[in-house]
């Protein structure tokens, strides 16, 4: 009898560590280790909280740029993860609290968070990530300003 | 030679019927017709815009409900169409632009839409839809209360 992981547990563990990463480079700001996350191709998608949606790799990368230039500090805590494998594309969704320090104050949010991965040639890679703002604490963050 | 459509045409087809199957539901406010379109699985996931994320087919359906019980006209008018098929799950996302009739007055929105499919043994349906609003409309809306 072996232990090793399935193969549906060993694609569960290695999306579950491309969303670690990802979540890493968030609260780094560091943009050399998000390229490595993301899948990098004109069909990845990105909507940050409040944002339109942006497609392709290449705007996806100047967003961040724009989000770690005008942010201080970023603290993240994920909770009701949930995760599904679809063949070449997986999806994982949580929602995440945001603790972060910008130029006008600090806001604690929370984040409403679809992540779906691809299956590529180097392992799993981010193609989607869509944040979405829960109200109650877009008012709270209101009161700040 | 044959003009038949190949399986990713023909899965991509499927997909986009099944997607405005979903809109026409939105708009009709038609709880069974929204019921026939989604999975109806534990899997399923729903973020209404500023809502938190909806876990399950049954606390889904219950959200549809209410939000029809509120809602005196919905139109709805897509653009920025994409879509990746990825095995037994599949992608659509695109830009929505409501027109909303509610007790307080119009409401003119722009929501960013990700869409998810499942192929079940029914054929292709809807197992996320997660809208999020965009913040210049958000800020117009506010306007009206």
């Amino acid at each position: 009898m072996s232990n090793a992981p399935t193969p549906a547990q060993a694609d569960a563990e290695a999306i579950l560590d491309v969303m670690q990463a990802f979540y890493d480079a968030l609260e780094m700001m560091d943009a050399p280790a998000m390229a490595d996350v993301w899948a990098g191709r004109p069909a990845d998608v990105c909507v940050h909280p409040g944002w339109p949606m942006t497609h392709g790799w290449q705007s996806i990368r100047h967003s961040w740029r724009t989000i770690f230039e005008h942010t201080g500090y970023l603290q993240v805590s994920l909770s009701d993860i949930s995760l599904e494998i679809g063949g070449r594309i997986a999806r994982v969704c949580c929602t995440e609290r945001r603790y972060s320090v910008y130029a006008p104050g600090t806001i604690t949010s929370t984040v409403a968070a679809t992540n779906l991965f691809v299956r590529t040639e180097e392992g799993w890679r981010l193609t989607l990530h869509h944040g979405s703002p829960v109200s109650g604490q877009r008012i709270a963050a209101a009161d700040i300003n």
